[in-house]
């Protein structure tokens, strides 16, 4: 069996990191209060996030939001929020999201600090962040004390089979969505119970209103913003992934759901038959999600190509580090077929005769013909391998507007001629249900 | 320039086929009104079909039928029927379509003479031969005598590029419907130039009820029943070829659309870069409309296996004549690829526990993994060749009931081993627009 309270106190924070948050709490508040009296800045700092809201792992960050009047100027109130930043980390880093923030460090912890505007709940917003100390207060209002820990049960749930987190490479449940599916169903148990059985979405409310406006694979309407479907991010996997999770645990409950440093045993190489590439170009320094988003462009373009040729695409695999963005896409063939069976215009089109006067005396295997409502030719393809026809169709795709740059000397790397280790085929090889 | 006048002359019977035709008309009417006299049979000669309408084709059948009163039962009527039949040919064979009947010939002229029940246009049939006289009188009388040449060119060019007949291997266009064209119409031209500027559907008449009642891609409401479609049995492909070739012939008039006995250049087998191989059983002696129904069937059924086996099908070929039914597939690829990317249930299946069981601890490539709202494994197929899976499959495969007996003596041809001519290579090398 598994031991609850064992899970929960070896993923919490211990007794010198809650001291460490404790303090780093009580500094920033007292300094961000007193910096606002003293230069008669109208805002007040408020913690938001898992710490405000005591449910937060092991090792978790900080957030303070420094929140303004509405009476501000949205740039006064950056370039102040900004200011006091600074003043409070010492070489903080500005990072930009909706709005742009600070990031540092004290006392080893992991500190943002975010200006945002106050509102209440009806109240219109000018960007997301200003919404966020609205979900702490409800979530403050509305989580039990003994709940707190059924919160972080899920948390390591959703982390051990890979689908914490709303960033875009994770598309997974976010620290927020954990909560309200514990203040929805009352105990993790219950949320895994309701997982296990779930066929097809899961929409909270699950009236036929919230149905038919939201169309997400998971909806969870906002309680402090009732046009919102605050589980937006949550891909149609990573539902999957915790229906056949939660399946599994309650069949066999297993310290492997519970375990976030697994050991995975280095994968083998093997010859599956089939033709890898691995395309790579440097990776731009932006947040992860906007990279991940251009990665998952840079895929489908790749993916296209193949496609477009007949290489037969089979599966992908996207690895991304501070360094590369890779692509791996295998394939069923690494050259053209000969034969091209080219798809003319259908039949009720006015390029019939077009099509008809130039394949009538071209060089092809045979037709024009007709098949169902359309026109045909059966043609000879020049010879071409997979290198040739990536780098010729991505001189002309756009690839994404920050690796475009790249487009034009993207690596192409074969696995079978470099025989070395790469993560992006150690992802490709072990790939598994979580 | 065209010059109708000299096609119709062409493909019109002559003066000697003309006095023939009479003259065995005039016997076989005589012969059967004196035979039901004498022997107080209720029943009298129509003659139907293009002759009796004045829109026949040279070298053309005659259809005689006998019509009885509906106080005949129906085994009764059958019987006097080919009594008549037999007494009225020498040598007359037996024949079955809906009924059976009696086919022969006279003075070099192909006769068949088939009994039916006398019905008025209101009445419920029998079978749809009793529906034959009533369209023999509407043409009558509905058809002007300066539109039989209309519908003679008709024929003669739906005939040249291979839609006239609504037999399946065809699923053209039928006598009846080229008259009910032109009526329509009014001219050869006139429909020429309809199915030129027609885009989609052919329904006559367009009205919407029409339309919402009947899905085929031609519907021509039959005049003398209208709950019934008389174009049913032509297929999109054929409508398609009608209306590429009115396109065609509107933008360069030329013999080759009124030319039935078009010599062919052999065509050269040449290689494609794909595999080919024909499927060879004995023809059943049953009519061709059976023979190619279940060819197709079995065509069908060679795909599904090429298909699950991922050989890649990319066209196909029946061929049939009186000894042999041969099946061409040609395909990408002639053995099975190594990997097998197996779909296994959605997630939301009570097979997931099972799935997951079988595979967790089997021999695999990888997985099981998930992949958008289903589980998947990846597995390495048993290596086998197309020779060989057909082979297996058969053995369970129902086929069709007229050729399920041969279904385990298949004869299969690679045509590149035995380097002879056949007519289905021939024909899948020559395909072309007609």
């Amino acid at each position: 069996m598994i031991s609850y309270p064992t899970v929960v106190s070896k993923y919490s924070p211990d007794e010198s990191e809650r001291q460490r948050i404790d303090s780093v709490l009580k500094k920033c508040t007292e300094f961000v209060r007193n910096y606002c009296k003293e230069k008669g800045i109208e805002a007040d700092p408020v913690i938001v996030g898992s710490v405000a809201k005591g449910t937060n792992l092991r090792d978790g960050d900080i957030d303070i939001f420094i929140r303004f009047e509405r009476t501000y100027r949205k740039q006064e109130m950056e370039r102040i929020g900004m200011e006091i930043g600074h003043k409070l980390l010492n070489n903080g880093q500005e990072k930009y999201a909706e709005h742009p923030y600070v990031m540092g460090h004290l006392e080893g912890i992991k500190i943002d600090v975010v200006p945002c505007y106050r509102i209440s709940e009806k109240e219109k917003k000018v960007s997301s962040v200003d919404r966020t100390p609205l979900h702490t207060d409800y979530v403050l209002n509305n989580l039990k004390e003994n709940q707190k820990n059924d919160v972080l049960l899920l948390k390591v749930f959703m982390k051990a089979i890979g689908v914490y987190g709303s960033e875009v490479r994770t598309s997974g449940f976010s620290g927020y969505i954990c909560e309200l599916l514990t203040i929805n169903f009352g105990t993790f148990d219950n949320v895994l119970s309701m997982f296990a059985a779930l066929t097809g979405r899961l929409v909270i409310p699950g009236t036929q209103a919230v149905r038919d406006r939201f169309s997400g694979p998971v909806v969870i309407i906002d309680p402090v913003d009732d046009t919102r479907n605050a589980a937006a991010a949550v891909s149609l996997e990573s539902l999957s992934k915790v229906k056949v999770a939660a399946k599994e645990f309650l069949r066999k409950p297993s310290d492997f759901f519970f375990e976030l440093e697994k050991e995975w045993p280095t994968p083998e190489y093997e010859d599956r038959g089939t033709c890898i590439r691995i395309f790579e170009v440097p990776r731009p320094e932006l947040t992860d999600d906007v990279i991940y988003t251009q990665a998952v462009r840079f895929k489908n373009i790749l993916w296209g190509i193949y496609d477009r040729y007949e290489m037969l695409p089979v599966s992908w695999e996207i690895y991304v580090d501070d360094e590369i963005i890779n692509i791996l896409v295998e394939s069923r063939r690494d050259h053209v077929p000969l034969l091209n069976v080219h798809a003319g215009p259908p039949v009720d089109s006015r390029n019939v005769k077009d099509f008809i006067d130039k394949w009538k005396n071209a060089e092809k295997y045979r037709g024009p013909y007709i098949k169902g409502d359309r026109l045909y030719v059966d043609f000879r393809n020049e010879p071409a391998g997979i290198e040739e026809l990536v780098r010729r169709e991505l001189k002309t795709s756009n690839i994404g507007v920050h690796i475009n740059r790249y487009r034009n000397r993207v690596k192409i790397i074969d696995p079978e001629t470099e025989k070395r280790r790469m993560k992006v085929l150690d992802k490709f090889y072990s790939k598994n249900l979580f």
